[in-house]
């Protein structure tokens, strides 16, 4: 199934896309006899917000399912603690009926944060695991010191809280994993095992080695991530851009949804005025390769520390570049000159746009497959996993970017030769 | 120490007064030679919001304080966990510098819940204690399924959300306390333990034979709390009302808080305008004597409930009876026609209003002193410690009321007869 020649009606394209698509192929040979890896009983504790995979929006659930899909094809026995319309070919232990944004009478988050917990670190209690990965922030930290089995948390949210400064200096011996190296910033004593980045999923983001003419956006409409940012960006630019997002809610009692509407009223609607925006509202998984693959790049002009940017690798493995701004875990997921273009002022991200048709979009493609598959994060944790049962000393490089050891070099420079 | 005649100076009222303040005095002898009590190394855990004791309002932090003070003075070795500016003659472990309100900075509470739970635990695990007593709500429930020490959680709030039922049918194992029967209602299949009524300081709420002319309200300016209520009764009865309450803040970002607001200056303000309204602000622990303690009734009309209500055996301490509605631990609290009267409509309330200085002061204060010392809640809680730390089966009533067991029926005679 590896690499074949042309035939007849093949482009070199679309030979690539084959290639780099069914890079993952081989691996299921490690539930048969693993080569380098143990097979474990692995706890997988999600939060219990949204299912696992989610409907729509869900950075975190998203990740935990490619993960807990990819353990189990490569043989381990893993459950996951999630809400009770996931899906999964893991063991589901149902934390609640249904995600919580789908409940009524939700009126307190914390009791399904204590049940996720409890019912996980009681099975603990009762031997069923070798590893527990905490995906619920904090929040299992107490229970973890406790438990014989060890726990290694996964910290999906950005870190700059005071509050979260006070919390790691009473927990120096919880083991947490950063989604980029720039999410350690603000909690440089805590005890980092590793960086593992996030996974998307790139057997459903095919490579478009042609892509179109607009920019795209895609996030949420609220001031850190920087609409109005990139509507001037792609005026500036002379560009059309397509803007997938869903209305901020009108609601007067959250703060922060308010201050997000408030944003569209006064920062976004009078810029949609300008004939070069197109609003195509809220998109699902189905309609992503359309929106990023069609694209001449991804305009991501954030304005916060954004610990990963999930949209990123999405728009990479469509083969799309992305044009962003310095900040958070950007310099990290894209390779400037390689698969995107990073600057920082709006008439620089502007040239940047210009330029972006000179970055090779198989390049783009790569590197998604690369650092962003399913498998190598998978990897990356198996690592992790493997060093936290034997007591392996971390230091707080040692662990850094573990994908780098956890994939085959030769397979790498095959692929963004 | 104990009973003695009368002096020529001194009034029958007086002696009475000193008796049950007196009452208390016996019981240090446990700390050479307990008499019916092992002494116990015990972990009180506290929330980590207000200091303990608070600096005005914290119900929670006020009993947590009078149970570790009368706990030590028993001779067991009490460990409190607290936020650093708690005053206490128990060892203090220092969940966080200073109470929550007081810190700039905080943006989240739940790192602080999660270092509360973590010291104690952590010790918990080294054996450090007999019990663990958890005033942090449902948080400790994960933790205590782990721990080899014995845990008992006595739930200060209200009960009724949706929310807490699912979290309860997963820890039917949590051992938990109620502070009034009331309380249990909205979750009758939690593994109740007991019922242990709260303590309120009666040494510090002196004895006021007397009383005076005018109708007391003490709480919050909110809707359920019935202030609104007072007012209308008050005018009803042709009383004087004087209301001690902070004003509510003029916050529009949190709806609770807005609420309050709103009902403050809808419902409240144009009802302050008739002239038998006396509006006299917060008042502090030492302001509270003259203001119950004058008074001929507490007026206690709430519309929600309660679970407990500490205004009111505050008021009995000070000879004061409490002129009620018929909600939540109510009843429990005021024995109708001994301690005070309970009624339901506006028209009711100002009947027992008129009528309430038929009720006999002194039993109001011996009711305090017999059901609602530190001493009677502590040899409550100390009979809940040994039961779970001998494991002895709980049947959902056989703790209840606790307190009818652990006092001296003689002396409770002498005081009430």
């Amino acid at each position: 199934m590896l690499a074949r020649g042309l035939t007849e009606t093949e482009s070199e394209d679309e030979l690539y896309s084959r290639q780099v698509v069914t890079f993952r192929r081989p691996i299921p040979s490690v539930v048969e006899g693993p080569l380098w890896e143990t097979l474990m009983r692995i706890a997988q504790v999600a939060p219990p917000f949204e299912s696992v995979p989610p409907t729509r929006y869900g950075g975190t659930e998203r990740v935990v399912s490619l993960l807990t899909e990819e353990l189990v094809r490569r043989g381990h026995e893993v459950t996951l603690f999630a809400s009770g319309d996931s899906t999964t070919s893991a063991r589901l232990v149902p934390t609640v009926d249904s995600a919580l944004w789908r409940l009524d009478e939700v009126r307190d988050a914390l009791p399904y944060w204590t049940i996720t917990v409890g019912e996980a670190y009681r099975r603990a209690r009762d031997g069923e695991f070798d590893i527990m990965h905490s995906h619920l922030d904090f929040q299992a930290f107490a229970c973890a010191a406790l438990s014989a089995t060890p726990t290694v948390t996964t910290l999906h949210g950005r870190l700059d809280l005071t509050d979260l400064k006070r919390l790691y200096a009473r927990f120096p011996e919880a083991g947490v994993i950063s989604i980029s190296d720039n999410q350690r910033e603000p909690l440089p004593d805590a005890r980092w095992l590793g960086t593992v980045y996030n996974a998307v999923d790139v057997d459903h983001l095919p490579f478009n080695p042609r892509g179109g003419e607009y920019l795209a956006y895609l996030g949420r409409i609220s001031p850190e991530k920087g609409l109005d940012r990139a509507i001037r960006v792609a005026a500036l630019a002379g560009m059309p851009l397509k803007v997938a997002a869903r209305m901020p809610l009108m609601d007067t009692s959250n703060p922060v949804i308010r201050a997000d509407w408030e944003y569209y009223e006064g920062a976004i609607k009078p810029l949609l005025k300008s004939g070069h925006v197109e609003l195509i509202g809220e998109i699902g998984d189905a309609e992503k390769p359309e929106l990023l693959g069609n694209a001449l790049a991804l305009l991501f002009p954030i304005d916060w520390p954004e610990p990963f940017g999930l949209v990123m690798p999405e728009a990479m493995a469509c083969g799309t570049p992305v044009v962003a701004r310095r900040r958070g875990s950007v310099p990290e997921v894209v390779t400037h000159g390689v698969t995107g273009l990073i600057g920082d002022t709006d008439e620089e991200l502007a040239a940047l746009c210009r330029a972006v048709h000179t970055i090779d979009r198989r390049v783009c493609r790569a590197e998604a497959v690369t650092r962003f598959s399913p498998s190598v994060m998978a990897a990356g944790y198996e690592k992790l996993y493997r060093e936290a049962r034997s007591g392996t000393p971390q230091g707080t490089g040692a662990g850094l970017r573990v994908w780098r050891d956890a994939i085959d070099p030769e397979l790498t420079r095959t692929l963004t030769g």
